[in-house]
Formats: structure tokens, C-alpha cells, sequence
């Protein structure tokens, strides 16, 4: 499994399992004053609609537009050293050249050869150095481990280790705080960073409440690991979900889904970008097709039976590109 | 003055005049878990086009997507009445309806008879009575006047009250705690309640701060108030900015802003188009015209010299309507 070569070269850093509760809660406090605690709103809109009571958690409300800055953040002021690198063309990038800049670290973000310069702008803007390397994730991967070992520096990875989960988890925790009692909560799924962080926080504090993935149908990854008992390379992930298409989830957030968490949804791109629309037309908010996977699940027929009559949505983040959403709104 | 009325039926409220700094501490308390604490970001893009460290405090963050959420809900939290009474046509009757229901108050909003369905909705969703009335402003207000006595209601003004400009106050609270060290901070005016609150705060703890406010040039109300000497209506207020376009201050606001507020900058409504299409382009954030004038003010060729090389920027609300937000996309 590709996540075991960081462990060599981290070796340093804190054990490879799963975070308990006490580690959540001191990720809380360490990310306080970066990280933001996010609204939860109901919709009531939604909740006419649906025929029972939603909720919005909305991470696109945190300063980088989404919940990595949690985990991140978390994870990356911890490290000691000075340099830090992420392999990512998206989101996670964005959140460790924010992080790094506030921790006064430098961080080198390795994108493929394709990405869009919007993307390697914020990047830059955001003070991180961007590498344009390579066709595969892998190599990637290579070319940020190359840069480990040459700047002595700490990977961030951006979902299967601890420190971020436990970032992670705080999300949990804010929704448990700032709502006493609701039935379910459902989850985007890329790497399964986000949920298990927020599954453990929850499942132990209230192990009552039921919490659900959701995986975009051409990137169903954690689907075909539990059902292999191990994480599973997917040979082409694909979703309009640009947050939710890693190859695999790791050997981690697989076992927090094992234990924690109590089903997986798959939605299609159309009923992603129904639930888009609708967000946007019904609650004002603007999130990305990531962010929405967790409402398409509600409006897309799926039984929803053990969701009960309250439930929180993870809008997970809200980095739409702007000519989507141009095409949304028209 | 049309806010006098207001004293008289409303006898049993709170003194009539500014709150000090204990007041807005007082009102951190009071709204923590229904007001978010938001994010305040750079923005290295405006910063580098500007020229100067450019800080967006983004209360288009908040759970209603304004900050009107501060002040409404410290003013309803402390009123004895079981029923709350608000004139508006926007923002303010959201926030009142949403925060009379978290507080299991009766909200009546009376609206103009002109008002569009889209916000007669979003009032009844947040469990708000909507009452059509009358074509002017003043017709509406004698109405509002007659369901106080009717129902033994609260009054709850939009800005021209103690309880709702500590209130705002506590968005100048939390800039301060965010940056340890900005020159200056500009902030929309429609009646002038947010600058009334956060110019105290932030003079009261950092008086080498500069506090600067912006009016479109359609409705620079306290511009007249100020030259007048006292609040002065103004015929036909217009802009793009409907959060900006009430006839006239109140007696606090002006008296807030004579002793607290530096200088007032005009502003077009082209220019807060353009402000628009930058925050949303540069910075992915989706403001309402209203939330942009702060922004319109560096992006206007003003002089602005006196602004200092830290500055932040107040963007107000994110309640854009979608049919704007196409055609800016576009």
C-alpha cells in the first residue's frame, strides 16, 4: 500500500494509528483562531422539501473555502521541521501553503504537469512554492519524497495519518456542540479523512448517532475497500467531485470507517450537481460539487430511512470553479 | 426625527444612547454560539493589486450570510416581550425572524407591498409572520407602530439602538483579537449601525486605528447627517447596494460617527459591480453589493493614503441574488 513509504521517512512523527478522542480535542485547541468553527444552520427550505429536519455544516465557510485546514493545520504544527511538502492539485495543496505561511514554514506543493494555473496561482499566492511534475500520481509522489529527503522536510499527507484526522475531527465536535441532539450525519468521502474524524469524534461522544459516506459512483474507493477488507487502487476515479477522486483511501481512515462508520452512499455527477443547484437556489451557499455529494444523497431517492428526522449535511468545502458555476446559475 | 417613535413605545427598553466598550463584551457573551465568530483572511491577491496587506473580515460567513445576525440577536435576546416587531425589506427581517425563532419569540417583518416573493419567503422559512404593506417607508412604520400595541410587541430597529450597535460592535471585537495589528478599516453605512459598533470597539481599545466608512453616492446619508449636523432624509436614496439605501441615520449612528469614525468615502454603483467581480474572481467570496463597497473604495482610484499598509475590509453580507451573480459571471 502506497501510504507505507511515508511511514519510512516519517518515521519520526507520531505512531501510525488511529487517534482517540483526547487527541481530537487537543487538535481543537491547537487549530482555534486558524481554523473557524463553521455555522450549522437548518435549511429550512431543505427541511420543507426532504420532510424532515437538515442541517448545513458549512465548512466552505472556513477562510480557505474548505475543512483541510483543519487537519492540516493540525498536522503541519506539530512537525518540526522547517519545510514541508504535500503532493495535491487541489484543495489539500491550497491548505498546507496556508497553514505553512501562519507557522512561518515553507511548504513545496507538488501538482501535475496539467493543472490549471488558477489553481498554481493560489498556490503561490497563498506562499507556497509549486513543482509542476509528472503524468501519474506516483510520480508525484516520487518527486515529493525526492524533496523530503533533499530539504529535510516533513510530507503532509492529506488524509491517512493521525495528525490530520484528528484535525479532522474537530468538525465533529463543533456540530455535537452547537446542535444537542440530531439523528445522522452524512459525509463526503475522498481520501476518508473528513469522516473519519468526524465519525470517531461523534460515534464516542454520541455512539447513538448514525453516520453515512458518500462517494461520488465513479470513485466509489472506500466502497470496494471494505468490501476487500484493504485499501483499493481504482484504475481511472472519476466525478465532477474533483475533491473525492483519489485512487485509494488509506489503511487508516479504512479502519475508521470499519469501525465507525455505518454505510456508504453513491451518487451520480447529475445528482451532484441537482443537489449544487439547490443548495444554491434554497440556502445561498456555494459549494463545490465535493460539497455537495452529502445533500445529492437526500434529493437522490436513495432509502434514507436510517437517516431519522434530524440530519446534518458536511458541505465540505466550497472552491467551485467559476465557470460551473456560471453554468449552474444560468 | 423618525426614530423618536420608536423611544416612545419602546419606554421600557434600554437608555438611549451609545453603549460602551463592557456593552460589547457584554454582547460577545450574549451571541457566541448563534453569531460566528468569522474568518478574517489576507487576500494576497488584493494585496498585491493594491499595493498594501489587504484583510477581508467576511461577514457574508455568517449563518444568515450577514452580520445583522450580531446585532438582532443581542437586542431580542434582552427584550422581555414574547413578540417581536421589524420593518424591512432585506437583511434585517431575516435576521430577526431567524433570531426571534432560536429564541422562541413570535417575528412579525412588515414589507414593502412591492417586495419579491424570494424574501417574503426566506422570512416565513425562518418561522417569521410576513406582513405586505403600504408603498412608503413611513406607511410601514405606522403599521409596525400598531402591531407593537396590538400584541405587546418589541420593537426591534434595523440600527438606531443601543442593544443592536453593541451588537455589531462584537465584529470589531473579533478583528482585533484576529490581527494583532491593522491601520485602518473600512466599513459599509446604510443607517449606520455596523460602523457605529465596530468604530467604538476598535477606537476604545486601539485609538491609532482609522475607521473609515463608504456610502454609494446614491445614498450618502451620513455624509448629509454629518455636513448637517444632525440625520437628515433623504428623497430617494438609490443603488445596486439595497443594504445601503435607508432615507436617513439615526441620532446613535451619527453621534457614533462624529466621535469615532475618520472620513466617509463615496462610491458608485459601478464601481461596486467591479468590487464584486474582484472578490468573487480573486477571492472566491460571493458578496452582495452592499458587502463589495468596502472594496470598491481601494479599486476606486480615492485617495487613499490615509488608509495605512494594513487594511480591512468589511464585507458586510453575501445575500446577492442569483440573477446578479449570473450576469457577473458571465
Amino acid at each position: 500500500m502506497r501510504n507505507e513509504s511515508w511511514q519510512e521517512t516519517n518515521h519520526e512523527l507520531a505512531e501510525h494509528h488511529l487517534p482517540d478522542l483526547k487527541e481530537i480535542i487537543r487538535a481543537r485547541d491547537r487549530i482555534s483562531g486558524v481554523a473557524v468553527k463553521t455555522p450549522l444552520v437548518e435549511s429550512p427550505a431543505l427541511s420543507k422539501r426532504l420532510g424532515r429536519s437538515v442541517y448545513l455544516k458549512l465548512e466552505c465557510f472556513q477562510p480557505i473555502r474548505v475543512f483541510k485546514i483543519r487537519g492540516a493545520y493540525n498536522k503541519i504544527s506539530q512537525v518540526p521541521e522547517k519545510n514541508v511538502v504535500a503532493v495535491s492539485s487541489g484543495n489539500h495543496g491550497m491548505a498546507v501553503a496556508y497553514c505553512s505561511r501562519l507557522l512561518g514554514k515553507k511548504s513545496t506543493i507538488v501538482l501535475p504537469e496539467t493543472a490549471v494555473q488558477e489553481k498554481v496561482n493560489t498556490i503561490v499566492e497563498f506562499g507556497g512554492e509549486a513543482v509542476k511534475y509528472g503524468k501519474y500520481h506516483r510520480d508525484r509522489e516520487a518527486k515529493a519524497r525526492e524533496i523530503v529527503k533533499e530539504t529535510n522536510a516533513a510530507f503532509v499527507h492529506p488524509f491517512n495519518d493521525p495528525a490530520v484526522i484528528a484535525g479532522n475531527g474537530t468538525c465533529g465536535l463543533e456540530m455535537m456542540d452547537q446542535l444537542s441532539d440530531f439523528d445522522s450525519v452524512i459525509v463526503p468521502v475522498g481520501g476518508g479523512g473528513l469522516i473519519s474524524g468526524i465519525a470517531m469524534a461523534v460515534k464516542l461522544e454520541r455512539p447513538g448517532v448514525r453516520v453515512f459516506g458518500v462517494e461520488p459512483e465513479g470513485a466509489a474507493k472506500m466502497e470496494a475497500a471494505m468490501k476487500a477488507g484493504r485499501p483499493v487502487d481504482l484504475e481511472s476515479p472519476r466525478s465532477i467531485a474533483d475533491g473525492l477522486i483519489p485512487s485509494s483511501v488509506g489503511d487508516l481512515t479504512l479502519e475508521a470507517t470499519k469501525r465507525y462508520v455505518d454505510g456508504l452512499f453513491r451518487v451520480s455527477d447529475e445528482e451532484i450537481l441537482s443537489a449544487m443547484k439547490l443548495l444554491i437556489r434554497e440556502a445561498h451557499v456555494f459549494p463545490e460539487p465535493s460539497g455537495a455529494a452529502s445533500a445529492a444523497v437526500l434529493l437522490a431517492n436513495r432509502d434514507v430511512s436510517r437517516l431519522g428526522d434530524r440530519v446534518v449535511l458536511v458541505v465540505s468545502g466550497g472552491n467551485v470553479s467559476l465557470k460551473l458555476l456560471a453554468q449552474i446559475l444560468s
